[in-house]
């Protein structure tokens, strides 16, 4: 079918020549700032545990891999597989979106145990009521993606409608869960450090280093996501879109050739 | 000619029926903050002065005002004036960057000066680090779009190659900037109240709204920037780019009738 055929196009589509290198940038940048925060809780503050003093450390660690670098590579998965269906795609998207999510649960639960066990106040700063929003966000945009996929009942018109909208907010709330980790890494920092920060401490430095690499992923990710001329195909995203369900019940797999 | 036509056809389009509500929404968003930004340091910080220990307030209001209100502005300009020519709207857009950049100087020179006087140091924070590198950007991003706005003799290959990378660099330094704010808000709370801000106190509560408000502002902003529905027409757009300086010195000026 005409189907098939603008499905196979799309996946044999030539990967353009500066995106693998963007994309291997993204990621060492990625997994530097994973191994940064390992580092700063490592070095500064004792390492990790989830029993005592140690388990607010779980929350930075986990925040830091579920819902920076784990959701950014979920935004990026449309971008990498090229030669994939969309399904696969699709799922591998979903399937990165829900281990970033229960690793952030993870951490939130560290943190909310913590303050628990401490007697200390929840959600009283602009971190915590950025993150309580990231999280709504991101699991509504979640269910609703998940119910486009599920239920292609949906009209291509409905469709076409809430495509840019997932994707505009995917990226917002890629970027509001950046600007809260730089904010609970300040807190951290002004917490243990106070005026001892002006002093250019090693942890201070290192801290902030830390988050300009933060930084550098959101806006490496933001930049890979959002050029134009490497994004699939816009006709074959559209057939793919409407014909996902289909193929997934039918065990069809067009474009895996 | 032509061009004179396509011209004329992109400065008659018609305006997108939400999009007036989203521009108006932005600017309501807009001036709250600068509103609460001001009530902020009026209420709780003594009001705003150059002379005395009141000038570091000057740097907050200075920078909400230049670099997240006109800013923003300045990357509305191409929404919101869409039957100007685009030769009016590319002088106020680089007129506004102009005033954003002046307003936010005036602010930093605020803060420096302050900590000169007080004997602090300078350049600790990670707010700093991100305020300087928001500002080396912003003013290298003017000077880069202001030459190809000059000399137009760049081929329009070159032109098209750098307009997409002006825009993304330019909102890339616009979410910057309200992180930056994020951060410095954060600083000025933790430093003042300190054990006290998890108590509820008033101007904690005020001042994490005043966040939230500023995320607001970030998020509508984008969202009127990428909606493709509302740009303006890709080949008029283009036509304009690379006819531009040749209406301007022949006094030329499609487009406005």
């Amino acid at each position: 079918s005409s189907c098939r055929s603008m499905d196979s196009r799309a996946g044999l589509a030539a990967t353009p020549g500066a995106l693998p290198y963007y994309v291997a940038f993204s990621q060492l940048l990625g997994l530097t700032v994973v191994a940064m925060t390992g580092a700063w809780l490592g070095l500064y503050r004792g390492g990790i545990a989830w029993e005592g003093a140690l388990q607010f450390n779980v929350h930075p660690l986990s925040m830091v891999i579920g819902l920076i670098f784990l959701q950014g590579d979920a935004l990026l998965v449309y971008r990498v597989f090229r030669n994939e269906t969309k399904r696969t795609t699709k799922v591998l998207h979903g399937l990165l979106h829900v281990f970033a999510l229960v690793i952030a649960l993870v951490g939130v639960v560290a943190v909310f145990d913590y303050h628990r066990k401490k007697g200390y106040a929840d959600l009283y700063s602009l971190h915590s009521w950025c993150g309580l929003l990231v999280l709504v966000l991101y699991f509504l945009q979640w269910l609703v993606g998940l119910s486009f996929f599920l239920f292609p009942g949906a009209s291509v018109s409905l469709r076409s409608r809430y495509r840019p909208q997932h994707v505009f907010f995917g990226a917002a709330i890629f970027l509001l869960s950046v600007g809260t980790a730089l904010l609970g890494l300040k807190e951290a920092l002004l917490f243990k450090l106070g005026a001892k920060y002006s002093t250019f401490e090693a942890e201070g430095v290192l801290a902030n280093v830390l988050g300009l690499l933060l930084v550098g992923f959101g806006v490496t990710v933001l930049y890979i996501l959002t050029r134009s001329d490497w994004k699939r195909p816009p006709q074959a995203e559209e057939q793919a879109l409407s014909m996902d369900f289909k193929t997934l019940t039918e065990g069809d797999s067009p474009g895996s050739q």
